[in-house]
């Protein structure tokens, strides 16, 4: 008799945006003239730049032809000439040396911070911040390294620590010994970013602790400000403790084209039962070579074209339009009293919901008086409980009307 | 202290085929002059044809306008456009009724195969045919769903079901009972095919056993005899027991374009441990939308062009020419005395070594004689010993000069 990995009956509810379309389309049944905003899932807007789509229709001819036609990308890692150009640009230019080897390409930091946690054993306890992105918590449910959620939504097993107005959203040390800790920075949802010094108390932890940091940098290309750092490994001793991930789809507008990488350091060990250190690469390496065959020809050289100096500035301009919104938002709802995070360092503002309304009765409240559709923060976790998500990724005369409705509400 | 999932330890060697590019770069850096020809990996050579080129060109072209741009496939399961395409050619016009709702498309069969485990049990007993298309397995053994390997490279608790020239490559039913089967028709590597009367008591062992069959069609569209079945559903029964893998990489030239696509219908259950059925759908919906993130809006608009009159059409060219392949290696070794199975629905040939060689053995010899790559059988499981397979993939004239050169081994 065929049985279900009777994990995934722990799941709770969907997955978040699921539910928020639901509701949308529940009003719109309702209101059909309504013109709703959505400045709810992170998606981006803004088309792709000449550059990478000039690079694409070259890909897409190459496939035409015998001789330049691309069938599995062999290693299954990534074309070399696009992690050639990942490691320069990324890194190398902000004083971080890497091996090729050490970056590893894929479809999707969705995917990547999913599947990762198969190389670790079932037994390890993970610590994610609260508020938190979902995925990191749900594929690790599924994977059955948690026990049931309480009445607030927060699994047995995990330790969550929670990201408040008070420590600036940057999560303290737990008191107990975890073994995986998921980072995100600037973080998704709060907007809010890490400092040199905050992630090397992290990074102190880590060693003494024998843990490894899951460290998320999807949107590392919204930093503003110049002492933040866009890669943990921009902190002395993070190679031995931390894998990071990166992503193109909000960096380059790629999330309908999917690409992304991870990066293991080949200083970076765990180990087994009987206290062997073992190197994670080969085994995310074996997984990735079995698990997956690599990303479209199309995309990744559409993502190398994201490095030429063309694909610099006009990816730059896409992100200061977003960045643009985000200071609006920022702006117009500090004017009208709200009290409001993130948006500096990062496409995402975190506002706190007025006289502590709970932040799903907010989402309704601003979809049917302003038919303006942010993200609940208690989607996130018990600690966003009276916040709501705001993204910059709408085009900007849809925020400046936005902002408008919001001064009537 | 993070612990790593020692399940991966039990691995053996590495994937197939980065031990054949090993031995391949081994060679050529002693022989840098040798013309190799590769009938190994099962890559196809010939460029995409002018619909599907034409269809991803305006899809790049739409990524370039605000109005027609495409971020995140919003359900995550694959555009209706391409599923509504994929129900009518794949299955209507053979007779099997599906709902797009039954239809979710990925990246790859690879993914889909080996992440399909993940919504089963820990505890389930699986059976895969030997030879056997290496990923169930690995997927299986990464999943701790395996004791360790035995000297053949058998593991523990994994039921074997050999695939001989005896039994025409289709397996006997097993004598135990077990709860997941693997099966691939047209099979890889063997090139079997499967009629449906022995579909048919697969399926009733299934029912009789609630079990549940996981049938790979990834090679269905080079079937050219009339009474074989290309879907598992065109068999009664099929859909109450049966998830189904399909893939473009083969049957579109889609290796280094990525997509396919996995078929599970409503009537589909398993069950928990106190055993209440559940649906397997909403489980693997859940999984997909939580680690993946959709296939690239430009190999998706790529892939429904595949059905266009002008795509089918094309790609039954290719299809032609690859089958031409398998005929005139089918028909010349025969006539050089060896024994070869499949290439008559399938692009692959199982060649029987002479004189009871290894398989690796035949695999060195043939590579420092002939130039000609093959793989090993025993890579697919320990029954492959005495056979390598030969794909048709290549160029007409490689296979020409590769058959001349066998003339002379």
């Amino acid at each position: 008799m065929t049985l279900i990995n009777e994990n995934y009956l722990k799941l709770q509810a969907g997955y978040l945006f699921p539910e928020i379309g639901r509701r949308v389309r529940a009003y719109k049944a309702k209101n059909p003239n309504a013109k709703i905003i959505s400045l709810g899932i992170g998606d981006v807007t803004q088309p792709l730049p000449p550059a990478i789509i000039e690079a694409m229709h070259r890909a897409v001819d190459e496939m035409s032809h015998g001789e330049t036609f691309h069938g599995y990308d062999d290693s299954g890692l990534g074309y070399e000439f696009l992690r050639n150009t990942i490691v320069e640009n990324d890194f190398k230019s902000r004083g971080v040396e890497l091996d090729i080897d050490e970056v590893i390409v894929s479809d999707g930091a969705k995917c990547d911070t999913a599947n990762m946690q198969e190389i670790f054993s079932p037994d390890n306890i993970i610590a994610v911040t609260d508020p938190v992105y979902p995925v990191y918590v749900d594929s690790n449910v599924m994977a059955g390294r948690t026990g049931q959620p309480n009445k607030n939504g927060q699994y047995d097993k995990i330790i969550y620590m929670p990201c408040t107005a008070e420590n600036n959203f940057v999560p303290r040390l737990p008191n107990a010994a975890v073994d995986i800790i998921y980072l995100c920075f600037p973080n998704n949802p709060t907007g809010a970013v890490a400092t040199k010094d905050k992630l090397a108390e992290w990074i102190d932890y880590a060693h003494n602790n024998k843990a490894v940091i899951l460290f998320d940098a999807a949107y590392e290309a919204f930093i503003t400000e110049p002492d933040i750092p866009h890669s943990i490994y921009e902190v002395e001793g993070a190679k031995e403790v931390a894998i990071e991930f990166r992503s193109f789809s909000k960096t380059a507008g790629f999330t309908g084209v999917r690409c992304a990488y991870s990066v293991i350091p080949k200083q970076l060990k765990a180990y087994t039962k009987d206290d062997r250190a073992i190197e994670l690469s080969p085994l995310w390496k074996r997984r990735h070579c079995t698990k997956f065959n690599g990303v479209s020809y199309i995309t990744q050289v559409g993502a190398a074209a994201v490095y030429t100096p063309e694909g610099k500035k006009q990816n730059q301009e896409i992100i200061d339009i977003y960045m643009n919104n985000a200071a609006l938002i920022r702006e117009s709802l500090t004017k009208f009293g709200y009290q409001v995070y993130g948006g500096c360092n990062a496409p995402y503002i975190w506002m706190k919901t007025p006289d502590d309304v709970g932040s799903w009765d907010f989402f309704d409240r601003l979809l049917t008086k302003a038919n303006i559709i942010c993200t609940p923060g208690v989607g996130f976790g018990s600690a966003g409980e009276d916040y709501v998500r705001l993204t910059a990724f709408a085009q900007p005369d849809s925020i400046k009307e936005a902002m408008n409705r919001f001064a009537d509400v």
